[in-house]
């Protein structure tokens, strides 16, 4: 703590969040910072914007506004606004927000593949049944998406002993990962992948990726009984009612979703209700002011001294 | 597989398993050998026994028994067995194993830390909310009983970003692991636990360990809420009333137990029904005869040939 503060005013657009943590934070990391989380009107002074799926309203009063910065992995949220200016984006890489998310991901491979439903299932009936046990090394557990978070979660699902399966846009090299690239390779990661494990980012090239044709094309016989799907992505890459209806086609196995179409998921989804899925409030890695915070101030300072941003978006891929 | 037969007859004393397994297993591992599953009458051709909580009757019946096999990682079912031999006893410590109970452990940590029970309380209720949520590098795990499973146990959580304690009867230096040492560094452990993992032996000196004044000496101001308690070592570690008690007074705030005193678990335990237990029928860590029957066959052709044998079993210790 105790960092110097950035010469330009900071406007805190955090949808859904309270602000006040944010502004708190800002304060206490960097004594004296100019901060504000509410524009009644346009506001010169503003130079830097953490946002979370700003206003289109608010974006449009920041005349000066010279580097947005997305306080989660995901940039979609600030794309999808129609006067998005021609300024750098951040995207913020925090090791915390890493490690979260293999800590979620890690979680719930080992709940699929240790049977957890089933013996929780048996534990209400007070039924003491061995189940048969594969072993970590007879499952291959499949990510798409190999950025920072996939490879981090590959490493750490290796070390647990099990087999590696990638999928990304882009050809890659990671060891212990077997990798498969673009639409060409796609059929032969989801014919190795046991547990398909979901990390893109949402683009218009990945949008409803997670529909029934994809489904239809995992592997069949898994020693789960059947392919399981964990998404931690994004909600916009799944087709919520073709996941329904694979699950009950048992071409699905079961599934773990922290994301969905329409945040928060609305009270009449069957998706709340089915044995074979379980549901979490978009917690798989969430972006804890503390962490993220001085290494925001960090880029800002760097940026008042000329150096060049890291974890830059790129706008033509969208990620 | 395909490996040379042992020239000495094996018995095959599995209570509680189907022994065709491991009949069918050696005969597929070692053709010619030969295998028995039965002892009608005293067998003195039978010199090496394979055993799972082996009865007195038939350890009477091997007049020229020389090696004892323990099917698992724990060998007090042999011990409890008056007419036990003084001849060695080998346990067997499979990568296999050691795996599957790393497996159990880093899922278990991971459910408690994450709050599963509590997300899947909310699921039940269409429940859309983000809880509070501790990272790994803010939780210690203690875990009790340093040898190889929970050194491999510490390092695959230490991978995951969780600090690590251990607790052991002599002094161990384990690296990202701060160790404490027989009774007097009991309290200063049980005090840095967040969560507490038990993979001890079943000793004169451990039974019983876990009770209610044990549970007292836990650390109280954890980020769950409270202490939280993993035994996948022994059921007779544990004082399951003691547990039972700490858990309605708040001394305890959940735990997984896949052993208990009395297995199975009879129907009319409390902690079936108990909504911050979760039961698992001795499951952590099963034997699998395919993993567990060549490096038994290996110590066999070893030990004819004048080799010493491996993982021999301290009588003095029990372990």
């Amino acid at each position: 703590m105790g960092q110097q503060a950035p010469q330009g005013k900071i406007a805190i657009l955090m949808d859904g969040w309270d602000p006040r943590l944010w502004t708190r934070g800002f304060e206490a990391c960097a004594p004296g910072v100019q901060v504000t989380d509410t524009l009644p009107a346009a506001d010169p002074a503003v130079r830097y914007a953490v946002v979370w799926k700003p206003k289109t309203s608010d974006m449009a009063k920041m005349p000066n506004l010279e580097v947005i910065f997305s306080s989660g992995a995901g940039v979609d949220h600030i794309f999808s606004n129609p006067d998005l200016p021609e300024i750098p984006i951040v995207r913020i890489v925090a090791g915390d927000l890493t490690n979260r998310m293999s800590e979620y991901v890690v979680w719930q491979v080992l709940d699929h593949m240790r049977q957890g439903r089933i013996y929780r299932e048996m534990q209400a009936r007070s039924e003491w049944r061995e189940l048969n046990q594969p072993a970590a090394s007879a499952i291959t557990v499949g990510i798409m998406g190999l950025g920072v978070l996939g490879q981090d979660a590959a490493f750490k699902l290796n070390t647990l002993g099990f087999n590696l399966a990638g999928w990304s846009r882009n050809p890659k090299e990671i060891e212990g990962v077997t990798c498969h690239h673009g639409q060409s390779g796609l059929d032969a990661f989801l014919a190795q992948s046991d547990i398909a494990v979901v990390l893109l980012p949402h683009t218009a090239e990945t949008e409803g990726i997670i529909d029934h044709a994809l489904i239809q094309r995992m592997k069949r016989n898994t020693p789960l009984g059947g392919p399981v799907l964990i998404n931690a992505g994004r909600g916009k890459l799944q087709v919520e009612a073709d996941i329904l209806r694979a699950l009950d086609e048992g071409l699905l196995m079961a599934a773990s979703l922290d994301v969905f179409e329409t945040e928060p998921l609305p009270k009449e989804s069957p998706l709340w209700k089915h044995a074979r899925v379980f549901v979490t409030p978009h917690a798989a890695a969430n972006s804890d002011p503390d962490s993220l915070i001085p290494l925001m101030v960090q880029q800002m300072l760097d940026f008042e001294a000329g150096q060049p941003l890291s974890n830059l978006v790129d706008r033509k891929t969208g990620y």
